[in-house]
């Protein structure tokens, strides 16, 4: 049985381990030994104790796997990775690093390691699906990814909850969005252009502009390319309203005889109100709509997903949509359909045609189904 | 020549003091050097720069005063009424105070002193209404006084500007709402039952309770009595996330290694929001319906005031509503038509109709106009 040693067991990490189980020999490492005992020995996984944040210490846990799920926090994405890749294991990352990625390709391909990198939902899935749409248009002319994480239950004012920090989501409502537009990349306010739309299941949500298209600003040549986060309708406008009045910003005011960042303390205010805790059931919605030409014909390309926690083994959708597409990766790896040395983003894996099959198909099995529906052509 | 002191020359003080001049002996006293050089010389005003805390100052300064009027901060506001009984001197008292000015009633009487209490524009004008509304049925079955000053301008997302501090308008936003319905004091939480109501010049605006009824509660046997704040339409659901979600507590929480009341930080970051600046329009609207029997008919009796900003003197219509109530007041001491020893609230002068009258055409002769309607009765 092959070895797979997953880097970090929290709320990602575990449900990627368990699913791993039984099929690979899966060893866990985490700083936390909370962490690690939530698995359990029920699930035939090795755990082990460690700081993930000194690169010896990944060195020596890799030392005789074949490959890595990267699933540490994402200050220490970078640096987990680059251990990993000089350790000589095929890796599958999903840190989601602030830094840019591409700066490993290099070292990857020196070391004639394959790299599959922010292999999660979004991004991840939702590069995939451009990039296999791009790969199937004669000539494509827009591209549309509609992607929001909820709690099922709508509660009033916020009708938000996550399984993130607020200070990592108030991140996306601040951090000014890159789209394209007639061919040139634009930068919009976050939570600009909030638009109504109907998904499945959930009903009528709010999109507006969020900063999600990263890679495939580069990566994909089409004239027409925007990311948008989706909520219940009524948050972006409190968000936009919070925004406004400085409630987010990392500049600091005089409070009393102290100085603050109000964001700082709008997180901590909204830490207890947008905490989703263990239980509370949340759904994850995506829409990726490409439009163009094929055959002389001009139509559309969508896929959707609607996901919901798993109430029989506690795993939040969050993590099934985001840990499945990284197991399904590490599969496509172990097959043999899939090794190209470098680091990969996922919309170049979407150019093969029999590997988004394979990871559609794979994530299927596990109930994460992304519906195709196809207008046109 | 009568003289009056005013205690105060600040936002309210100086418009009064520039209404009096001419008519009576003025002298401005106040801890703000600032303060008092903006009332110039050329009002024929005399400036004394005292410290209004100390009252010993107040004593002295009362020395040679027929009357004075209280516009000091309501935090100081008792202890500067009670130095002005003592003085000897008839008191128009404008200062808000937190404490009950009842406690003042057996010095006033002792003294021979009349003091009419809180005789601004609501509270003010809008108990000596109640007052007269229930002097004139035969019995009154139910009161609604619908308040709200508000800025001409009305700018995403708050919509709200105000001279006071954010701070003074949150504890409106917070302090729960005491009401009487059925004959019985109810509370309720600030700013419940919004409802949308139509007001003369500025169209729909939207009402919710807040603890305004005040003396009304003990002084008028009336079943049904609210008094609700007006806002533009909008406004109160913001006001209602924020102190949901905490913002106006007065808990501190903890925010890094410090310990902050969000009320405090809330307070600091509306202050920029919400300034009504020098020049910036203000408007004042209130509706006071009183509902009841008269000679065997039931109807209802009515006041609707529109005040807007002064472009002209500069002088914001919070200003003239509250310190045109205020000088009417004095006048109304001044012609002798009411002079009663003790602590008068406005309710009480509503049972003389003569003082109405007189109120009422003294402040209409300074565009500050009380439409009265009349409906079955």
């Amino acid at each position: 049985m092959k070895k797979v040693v997953i880097l970090g067991a929290g709320l990602v990490g575990g449900p990627i381990a368990k699913d791993l189980s039984g099929e690979f020999d899966v060893l866990v490492a985490d700083i936390s030994a909370e962490a690690l005992n939530r698995l359990g020995q029920k699930h035939n996984i090795q755990t082990r104790l460690a700081d993930l944040s000194d690169a010896a210490n990944i060195t020596a846990l890799l030392a005789q796997a074949d490959y890595a799920i990267n699933a540490v926090p994402g200050s220490i994405g970078y640096q987990a990775l680059e251990a990993a890749i000089k350790a000589g294991v095929d890796v599958i990352d999903i840190a989601f690093m602030p830094e840019d990625v591409m700066h490993l390709d290099p070292l990857a391909k020196e070391m004639k390691i394959c790299v599959i990198s922010d292999m999660g939902v979004a991004p991840g899935m939702s590069n995939l699906l451009s990039g296999y749409a791009a790969h199937l248009f004669d000539s494509m002319t827009k591209l549309e990814i509609y992607v929001g994480g909820l709690p099922k239950k709508r509660s009033w004012p916020w009708q938000y909850k996550a399984v993130f920090s607020p200070a990592d989501v108030l991140e996306e409502y601040t951090r000014p969005a890159r789209l394209v537009r007639n061919g040139s990349v634009v930068t919009l306010p976050a939570l600009s252009e909030p638009e109504l739309l109907e998904m499945p299941v959930v009903g009528t949500l709010e999109a507006f502009n969020s900063d999600g298209l990263r890679s495939l600003i580069h990566t994909l040549d089409v004239p027409e390319m925007v990311e948008k986060t989706m909520r219940y309708p009524g948050h972006s406008e409190l968000m936009r309203v919070l925004s406004h009045a400085g409630f987010f910003s990392t500049e600091p005011i005089p409070v009393g005889s102290n100085k603050l960042r109000p964001l700082d303390f709008t997180s901590a205010i909204l830490f207890r109100e947008w905490k989703l805790n263990e239980g509370e059931e949340d759904l994850t919605v995506m829409k990726i709509i490409a439009h163009g030409k094929l055959l002389g014909k001009e139509g559309s390309i969508a896929w959707e997903l609607y996901d919901e926690y798993d109430p029989g083994t506690g795993i939040h959708s969050m993590a099934r949509t985001t840990g499945y597409a990284a197991t399904a990766a590490l599969r496509l790896m172990a097959t043999g359909l899939f090794g190209k040395p470098g680091v990969n983003v996922p919309e170049y894996l979407g150019t093969y045609p029999e590997c988004v099959e394979f990871m559609l198909a794979d994530q299927r099995k596990r109930g994460v189904v992304y519906n195709e529906l196809r207008s046109g052509i």
